[in-house]
């Protein structure tokens, strides 16, 4: 039974830890957040505001923090000795990050899964297994309409924003448009807010506008979607998933937290595991 | 650059034989066939009755016969250190027979990945990484229509049995019927035949019947499909792939082939092989 830590306790984090409880090789340690007070709902796993205060370290820990603030989180657990996962999505900045967490997961002895969500993720393995078999192919990862975790979290970050959705919306053949609602905070200068959204990096790619509501409540929606479209002249292959967007991936952050720990030290994408480390239960069933 | 030999020259076969020359980081050394005669299409590639009659010991073997043929063959090619891989599609005796080949492997300190088609194969990783995401939903493989090469060569090789072509029919909620064209041979006698084939054990767990036709060519067609289909109250994930069946047997064969160059000692299914390894290129730009 594998002691886990969840960092975080946002959607995903919430979301992970009841994957955590529900499953049969893991025990949920405790919750790491910024301010030390229980978690609605889990009112009897600990918190703490640093993973070393609990009174056992944790063999592993799934981070639950927006991409931006994982790495450093990720690199301290994972040189003191700490299995952990993530679901960092800025697809760009993966392959460096690999690189220097291998070197953080090495001087602890132990393993890291990145990228471990949906998209990076689940998507990574069957775009891989698609260019494997149809090298020749082409082939478009169209989103939504569903809102962006990622996306939100950016968006929300900005200076002047009280709070925001950013809703994923499809344009065929792997483009996208992006609409982000925001609420201003008080005395905060439209245009200014406005900038710094489209100038940031999870926005700059796609074609985006911003609309300034009183309320994100009516936007906020976690049901996401994605389809992957490939084909060369005589193939054709889809891969196609409606998903509650942090359920699905705190359910993959469980999975591929289960496998890091079969893992040589090193950080690894999800790519490099073999399929079948990522089940609690034989899989040979799904031959 | 790995010497790669084909065993087996039929639909399969041909299809492999292909794949290796599109790759990079593969030669096609020879065909290894029952009749020692140039394979059409290949004139320029030696032909051998035993992979020990080349020249220059082959790297590795694709192994391309029907799968009641393949474990003896690939016994031996194991113990004389040759990687191989087969697309052994008879469910059912993959885990007996994984067992027993993993020690062929390590008596010649090589490696072998078997089931290594698209189903088993691709599909067995696409459900294995369902289940492990969705654990408690329903899952369903429903193929075709479209011939299968299995049954087909199944068919083929019952007593009294000239030519045969046999199509799976989904049926819905992984249920399928089947239905096999069959020519009978000189004096064969047709209920000795149809009783044959239908207590075969590729026939017996599905609803089939047998037509007794003067030629199966209006009934062969390479191309065929998969639909798998799975969800859970919350999620819904779906794959579907239409593709010609030998093409895309041989191309999952030669990137498994890839892949079992990189495994240590043993035998392993797809859903043991980390995905990036099926890739000749580089595949980051697929997370």
């Amino acid at each position: 039974m594998k002691k886990i830590a969840i960092v975080g306790a946002g959607n995903v984090g919430i979301s992970a830890a009841k994957a955590v409880m529900d499953s049969p090789d893991m025990e949920l340690c405790g919750f790491i957040r910024r301010k030390e007070k229980a978690v609605p709902g889990f009112e009897k796993i600990p918190v703490a505001e640093s993973v070393f205060d609990f009174s056992k370290k944790p063999d592993g820990a799934i981070i639950c923090v927006p991409s931006k603030s994982v790495e450093p989180i990720e690199a301290k657990l994972l040189e003191n000795g700490i299995y952990s996962v993530d679901a960092f999505d800025i697809h760009e900045e993966l392959s460096p990050m690999k690189k220097r967490l291998s070197e953080s997961a090495k001087i602890g002895n132990v393993s890291a899964v990145i990228g471990a969500g949906w998209d990076p993720g689940i998507d990574s393995i069957v775009r891989t297994l698609i260019s494997a078999v149809i090298p020749e192919g082409k082939m478009f990862t169209n989103f939504g309409p569903g809102m962006s975790m990622g996306h939100t979290a950016a968006a929300k970050a900005v200076f002047g924003v009280a709070d925001a959705v950013s809703v994923t919306i499809p344009a065929g053949n792997g483009k996208h448009t992006r609409k982000i609602y925001a609420v201003l905070e008080k005395n905060a200068d439209k245009n200014a807010v406005e900038h710094g959204i489209l100038s940031d990096g999870y926005f700059e790619h796609d074609e985006c506008s911003v609309e300034f509501v009183d309320s994100v409540k009516p936007f906020f929606n976690t049901r996401h979607a994605v389809f992957i479209d490939a084909a060369d002249g005589t193939h054709k292959l889809s891969f196609r998933m409606e998903n509650d967007n942090p359920i699905m991936t705190g359910r993959m952050l469980v999975s591929a937290m289960r496998a890091a720990f079969l893992q040589k030290p090193g950080a690894y994408f999800m790519t490099e595991i073999p399929p079948c480390n990522f089940c609690a239960e034989n899989c040979e069933k799904y031959l």
